[in-house]
């Protein structure tokens, strides 16, 4: 009897992060971080761990879209899961009647990426290797095996994603080095939550920089003054050097984007992040060619690699965010890491929320030994909560990000806060005034 | 006391149309047409209809996805509601928790499809007018002042789509006429069926053409040879002057479509439907810029009214296809009416499924009265199957859509339908083999 799929288990977390306004921006004032978690087990009891990211309400559709999913790989051999996690990747998101959710968007793009991500968790597991570092030692022929190419060949091949790959591999083994003595850059949200005060965005900027981050981002776009004030009070604490990234959360227009964002650029804000709908990819074009040398970068909500491959092929980018949980996870984005290097556009992931900063690090890390080689104006969002929930957490250690050396994906809750937190019947959410995470 | 809402009930309808082949294309071999059925009641009885279209498995989640909306609009004074019809989609498609799971795509849009659609059945109901007439009697200014302009105001300002509606207003009245004697141009996918023979494809197509369409629409893409002989076929039997539109349903890439569509040509195919992945407005604009004069279309998967700006600004698409139940309803709809009046691109609109021909026939019709002021090759799809469960059921005589005379959108399903094909419950379902629809 071979070793095959048994359980594919989601259940529906929340944490209720809106009571501190933790995560308040623009467009999402009160988000109550939340995650469909998935775990898959084996016939021979190995399990593997992943996730959708939301923000509270409709987490419930989520874990109903993991569920309608389950059926098409449930009963698999394990094996012949493993060995070709682009055949299984395809599989949850290539089914006739599912696909019509998406395709390739939306909760059922996302339920996708849960369970992707749980195989690639239970694969590392019994390699006994973090993700990171599974996919910078796989051959580059087995990476490129895992792309589905149908609608990307006009903008990379496989050739050409062979000879990206096949160029880094003589330096993997020295960046593997570099990387575990030094880890790879984080840049930090924590300071700039839309609800938080003047004094705390003063004081947490301040405390940024003490801690060695050279990045720190500011949420904008609700009032255009107070957008002034607050990048004006940041750029004094932090000083000319120090990177201010600002994000919008998309609740601009093109036209209004473009306005907004000049009598912003005399603070010298690095990148400005979803200025506008994150489906225009002409916008986000139009924007960038008016607010230059201020970056235009996106990709939280950017939904699929067809819409990547059309960001960079309209040149609407500076900055690439991919996120560990949008789109069909670690295989589709190991396609996005080569459309990113083919372009010479910079990864600097999304991150945040629950689980996003502990699966998305191990993408960069892969850029940065087999893919790109290069950290090189590129950096990994960190927001400092709800790590305590995860059995493997994120380190972040002088504005670096500390490379896993726990096999896995990082992406396992401690089973106390899953029956805290599990929405609505946990103590948490039980009590009269729910308890703060 | 008010009358409000007073409860929005969501049904897993599914027809099991996948024992016949009915509806089987390349990238849906064996579609279950179904239905989130969506009714809203109000406290004094007055009951709307509406409903999202999927092919099968994954109905569940967007039942699941329109209860997740709920409770955004329930309780809400039937007046507000009906009185600024679009903050009521606003209100559904903005909830800053919700949103997540789109933006604006996928489960959760449909979901506020449903809705929106169900609540302008309402208002239809109450004005005892069918919706094509209540909009084509709406005053401009009311018209739009419905529309969200954010994103995308650089390609449609508000004062423009007012000068598209206005200079569309002196004729209203004698377009009103026309419709109702002479009604709307359909075309039918009926004879195209990947799956049905060469004999049943021949005797449907001709059987087309002596009921008087002048144009079917054949699906494509599933095997070279085989489309030719039945291109070819096809155009034996209906003669040169009727169109025949193909349709690949996504299957190629964009490269692959150029060189698939070469060796049709000689066939003189009307328009190419979705070539490629739906998402791909820059893979649109090259593969039409190669195939010309064979136009390209698309719209089905379009999933909002930003993907079809997009369309009309590269110039990637000769044909429109709005969908009823894709984007979020009647009110999202009118703004790409007046995108697509702005750019001078036809719509065709999508129809099929379950209840599509039935609603979205009043969105071509308000567009020849109100809008573009013209059917000149403007064709809405027809299929021949499902109209039975339908209280109100698109009419088809000699190729063309009757005008509904009857109050309301259409969407209205017979109570013994749903009862019977209720998933997973329905008598349909419970037998050992479910019973052909």
């Amino acid at each position: 009897m071979p070793e095959v799929i048994s359980a594919i288990e989601a259940v529906d977390v929340r944490f209720p992060t809106s009571l501190n306004l933790d995560g308040s921006d623009a467009m999402n004032p009160e988000p109550d971080y939340s995650a469909a978690y998935v775990t898959i087990r084996t016939s021979a009891g190995e399990e593997g761990y992943g996730l959708a990211f939301t923000v509270g309400r409709g987490n419930d559709v989520q874990v109903a879209a993991v569920r309608a999913l389950v059926p098409l790989v449930a009963g698999m051999p394990v094996d012949d899961a493993l060995a070709d996690l682009g055949g299984f990747s395809r599989r949850l998101t290539g089914d006739s009647q599912l696909r019509w959710l998406g395709p390739d968007k939306g909760a059922i793009h996302m339920a996708a990426a849960a369970i992707v991500n749980a195989v690639w968790d239970l694969r590392a597991r019994r390699e006994g290797k973090p993700v990171w570092r599974l996919l910078a030692e796989l051959p580059p022929a087995d990476l490129v095996d895992l792309i589905d190419f149908r609608y990307l060949e006009e903008a990379l091949t496989r050739d050409e994603a062979l000879s990206i790959l096949r160029a880094a591999e003589p330096g993997r083994a020295g960046r593997q080095a570099e990387l575990l003595a030094s880890g790879y850059p984080a840049y930090t949200t924590t300071p700039g939550w839309l609800g938080y005060s003047p004094e705390k965005l003063a004081t947490l900027a301040s405390a940024a920089v003490d801690e060695g981050f050279t990045q720190i981002k500011l949420k904008v776009g609700a009032d255009l003054d107070d957008d002034i004030r607050r990048l004006r009070l940041a750029r004094e604490v932090v000083g000319p050097d120090v990177r201010i990234a600002i994000d919008a959360n998309q609740v601009w227009g093109v036209g209004q984007a473009i306005a907004w964002l000049r009598p912003l650029a005399e603070f010298d804000p690095y990148w400005i992040e979803e200025p506008t709908s994150p489906d225009d990819v002409l916008g986000h074009a139009a924007i960038r060619r008016a607010v230059a040398p201020i970056k235009v970068a996106t990709g939280e909500h950017t939904h699929n690699a067809v819409m990547f491959k059309q960001l960079l092929q309209a040149e609407a980018i500076d900055i690439l965010q991919l996120d560990a949980s949008r789109v069909a996870g670690v295989t589709e984005n190991i396609a996005i890491l080569l459309l990113a290097a083919k372009f010479g556009v910079p990864v600097c992931p999304h991150a945040g929320g629950v689980g996003l900063c502990e699966m998305v690090q191990h993408l960069a890390m892969f850029d940065f030994v087999a893919v790109s080689g290069t950290r090189r104006d590129r950096v990994i969002e960190y927001v400092d909560h709800l790590h305590e929930h995860f059995v493997d957490p994120a380190r972040v250690e002088r504005g670096r990000y500390l490379a896993p050396d726990r096999p896995g994906l990082g992406a396992r809750l401690h089973p106390e806060s899953i029956a805290r937190f599990r929405y609505p019947d946990g103590p948490a959410w039980r009590a009269e005034a729910p308890v703060v995470a």
